[in-house]
């Protein structure tokens, strides 16, 4: 039953990696919005395993079906109904692991949850379930434009195990820019020296984490709720649910612990027409609500847990045991996560934009 | 309607910080728990203002009265709605400032949400807020204790600025070696360093922000849902959903970045009837589950927005004007967090241990 | 966790019959709506006992306290807790029945639901909860006449036993016809006759139920959502949800199972700028959708079940006793259920029109 | 945003009656389930058109797929995604009828509301999105088989216009006695005067409504939630959510009102190891809160308002015109509901019944 996101624009996604189909409902997208699996594609090719020596060679088509919601093109306000059929179903891949949980991988928590040896390759934990996600995000990135014209949603791979790129402004940051190489790093030389850590760490049968930044720039002010529903706290709750996320942090986050308020107070400037701020250390957000400035997060993913070195753990009885994994693995999953958390800021964006629009 | 948080275990919370009252309903909450006044007021004292020099003067007793659920000191089952007078209404007091929003509050995003200049001190924004949060999390936590034992939830302040305290093994951690020192820090030299650093702050009429720790202990395996109510995910929005955090990590979070998966991995052995984990970089859960470790996790607050120090800034009108603060406000308000962030805390690990009571 | 009504506009209740107070928190309330406790009082006088000769004698001030969510009479968009203290609180009156269930109250499910045996008069099951609901309605139809103008949502007593009142057309109904007699039934002669017939079941320490009629006029079309939240549905929800309420028709309702298509089918007509229909066997939705329409509903309450007879009946031992109810009790309850039928109404209106708002 | 059922067990549908396919996804099933396909389709073969003269020749095969949420035919926990192809898709069909909306169906108010001219087939109003409802309900109907033991949820078909059945009592009361004819009256002279009334009205270019009646027996007492979520008030709602219906009452009802309360209690009496009631006008339920009586309830469903005479109304545009439909349709859609309302009664029981496990 948490398989749902979202209050008025609202995600339900279905499916375990080795299952027939992954996909999700999208309730809740205003009618009249064009539509078609073309606007869907693109992100769903971005997350797709195989794109380069850096990922898994798995590769999976990936084609999105709209099911249902859609008419000649044109959403009908109804849920649309999406489906990603697994094309490589091999239930029994992980099989011989159900013995002997795998290390930093959810099988022995299902375990405990369901009560059910679930052969299917960490069924929901799969990195497989953010298909659903990412085919929604796109939707609700469209509603969002066609509401707001020109916001952009855009997530870089910031830094690699100790490899940490520049910061980068708002405005130049685009996905053109940042799919310019394999590791989405948008600085050059931070991303050769990304590319050969991957590589090292993949010849070593070994993985890296690093972390994400995403920028989110042309929203109004005024979005997001208080109290529990702050901006902050859904894009928190959304960035936590993708698997091997163990952090997030908004504006300066924890290196802004560091500053004194008098450094770190966002004073007000007039820009334009609107009312803006000298710094963003907010990060874009006050009190939960938007203030018009680029929201920016970052995130932490730790290093893949699926290696291809021998592991001294146990097994289900506490015997120890060595472990080697022989499945199909990334040595760094950064790159293709990318489109999974502009998928996921969308979501929560689309979501506090629809609960303004009813206001008085 | 963003006030209420929680699937079985719900709180809703009220009011605005010179209102008539604060408070909140929990709805949800088991019958048959033995609960009072008596068992809320304690973390509601640790939440109090004016408890040291280091924070603010204003001081409210902050006595809840429980106007429903309960009876001859026995919950019902039904909603238990908790209310704290505030004696010191007095919304005239930051009614100046609503024409220059103060740099880094919720001013001036309420007023583009709500288009209403309230004077009545940054509204629900205030940490005022947080009173019917701590309430109904002492009730949590209750039933907590009945449900599983000797399971404990402490947080602590684990640095002040630049001032760092050590880390901290989960046995040793308890609420009496927290409150042990006025800092709320459990390492003693650490404390009186931090104690020096908000005094020095303070006295410059400038403030400071900081870290908290929180240790969960005892808690069984397999609490938390699947992708989008991982433990971790609930964790994160509660933990941001608290005024002034901008940052939240749990297990080795963004440290973990730069660390190998074959250093990262939690390794199971046998801990006497159970399978535990070696090291505990996955911060008790895994795939969003609990695995029966230590849920360890960890925030950051920024450095009070309220300064004594003018601030150039601008009014709504764009014009530049320099802003003096005459409100009473803490130099640093981690100490007071501490019992929030145990609140919070409580709140999710009570939904979920409900969500998990009625798996077949 | 059932205590919470609605989606945007959104109501929880707390409070039993014989506790310190009883009360609601509405959230999602729009700001800038002019409220005072002033507008809220009229309707929970309407519902107060001992009104007349036909309710309890038990006179309960009821005057509500806004606690919160205002500020100058304006609501600021945040949570409105409202709280009624409870002056009568003798939560030993009906004490000495718990060891005898009443026939056709919720004492005894309650007791197998939550294993306590409750002094509190029935706690939540009592009439006493819904002055949270009646507070909570007044403020969703101030904003309902805010937002759509000159709105009215009336109901009236249509039955009573046997005796039954001629329909009555939407444009002769208001608050003030119907007020004109004690049992607020809009047609004097029908009034009459169901006074006598009230009159002489207390006489004889009995009890009767009937029917409620209500209309809600001057909405505009499209309100309501498709599937589980088609209008209809929830009215019959929110009304089923008030004590001894059995049975809820619409339009036409089980009355129309009598007629054919061909008779039944509202055919459309011009009136004046909009498309109406003919007919309004629909009762103002179709597919769970308004069509500008009045939206016409009747509901079915059942006759008091305390009443002053003895009853042969068991304990809760199964063995066989007599039962003598001593506690005060109205013989029609119908009078008094008016202001809240118009309130879950309201409280259904408010919702589905903020659901629609943000429509693009 | 309204296609989501249930607080534990939820079920959200999609699908329009012409699109690619139509399904459900059951979020909340509990783990460790057998389910396989074979357990849908029954109630899926019920519910399908083309099973008789009396109803509409479109015959769909409808059969069911099983997309997640299953291992080796055991449910995981995990969501279950339900899919039933459109053989027939014909999006054209209706679609000389949009610019005459047909009277009493939804083709006006979907337009209202969204602001979309769809053609297909009145979109999310069509019966067609019951399937999901039906394959969910099966699902419900299993777990709740497997939780309580010989548990029952049958329904029939009561009247047909003003042709009404006797009585029957719950224990002779069993699917196949009231599949025995095709008009799923378990009365078999009151079934042949039904089946000559249809084919009377169907011959006539007419249509008939009737009255369903469900009985649920075997159930515990303790299922259901006190205020907005009483038992009733979910089965309200979820009866009024199918299409065509316009009424529901539980127990006695609307002809309860005639009574006295001295006639209308249900005195307790001992029944074996439990408490019973002598008589059962509550319908199974107390204060929302059942009491280990059958559970009965009856909704009243209109004529089809889709029938082959011409009809007088008017365009969009307000001009008079007549209608001739040329689509397929039923006389008398009742027998087909019968596993509808069971299916929404079994998803009302399983979420009750899974709100209840968590009491301490």
């Amino acid at each position: 039953m948490s398989s749902t996101f979202g209050t008025l624009f609202r995600v339900t996604t279905f499916g375990e990696s080795h299952g027939k189909a992954v996909g999700a409902i999208v309730d809740g997208c205003p009618s009249n919005l064009p539509l078609t699996e073309a606007d869907i594609q693109p992100q769903l090719n971005r997350r797709r395993p195989g794109q380069s020596t850096l990922t898994t060679p798995r590769d999976e088509a990936d084609a999105a079906t709209i099911l249902s919601g859609t008419e000649n093109g044109i959403t009908l306000g109804t849920p649309i109904a999406l489906s990603v059929n697994n094309l490589d179903q091999r239930p029994g891949d992980y099989g011989d692991l159900t013995a002997v949980p795998r290390p930093s991988h959810a099988d022995y928590t299902y375990l405990m949850k369901y009560g059910v040896k679930a052969a299917s390759g960490g069924g929901r934990a799969s990195a497989r379930e953010t298909i659903g996600r990412v085919a929604a995000g796109a939707i609700a990135e469209k509603w969002l434009k066609m509401r707001f014209g020109s916001v952009a949603i855009v997530a870089y791979v910031s830094s690699v195990g100790k490899i940490a790129a520049p910061d980068i402004v708002a405005e130049r940051l685009t996905r053109e820019l940042v799919d310019a190489n394999l590791v989405r790093c948008p600085d050059t030389d931070t991303a050769q020296k990304m590319i050969a850590a991957i590589e090292k760490a993949r010849d070593e049968k070994d993985s890296l984490g690093g972390t994400l930044t995403c920028i989110c720039s042309g929203f109004p002010g005024g979005l997001g709720e208080p109290v529990f529903d702050k901006l902050e706290a859904r894009l928190a709750q959304a960035m936590l649910s993708i698997p091997a996320v163990k952090g997030f942090e908004i504006g300066s986050g924890f290196a802004g612990t560091l500053m004194r308020g008098s450094q770190h107070n966002d004073v007000f400037v007039r820009k334009g027409e609107r009312l803006g701020t000298k710094t963003n250390f907010s990060g874009g957000v006050q009190g939960g609500i938007t203030n018009g400035e680029p929201v920016v997060f970052r995130i932490a993913i730790k290093p893949v847990a699926t290696i291809g070195q021998p592991q001294q753990t146990s097994n289900l009885n506490g015997k120890a045991v060595t472990l080697e994994a022989k499945g199909r693995h990334d040595p760094c999953v950064l790159p293709r996560a990318v489109p999974i958390v502009e998928a996921m800021a969308a979501l929560v964006l689309a979501d506090a934009a629809l609960r303004q629009e009813y206001r008085v």
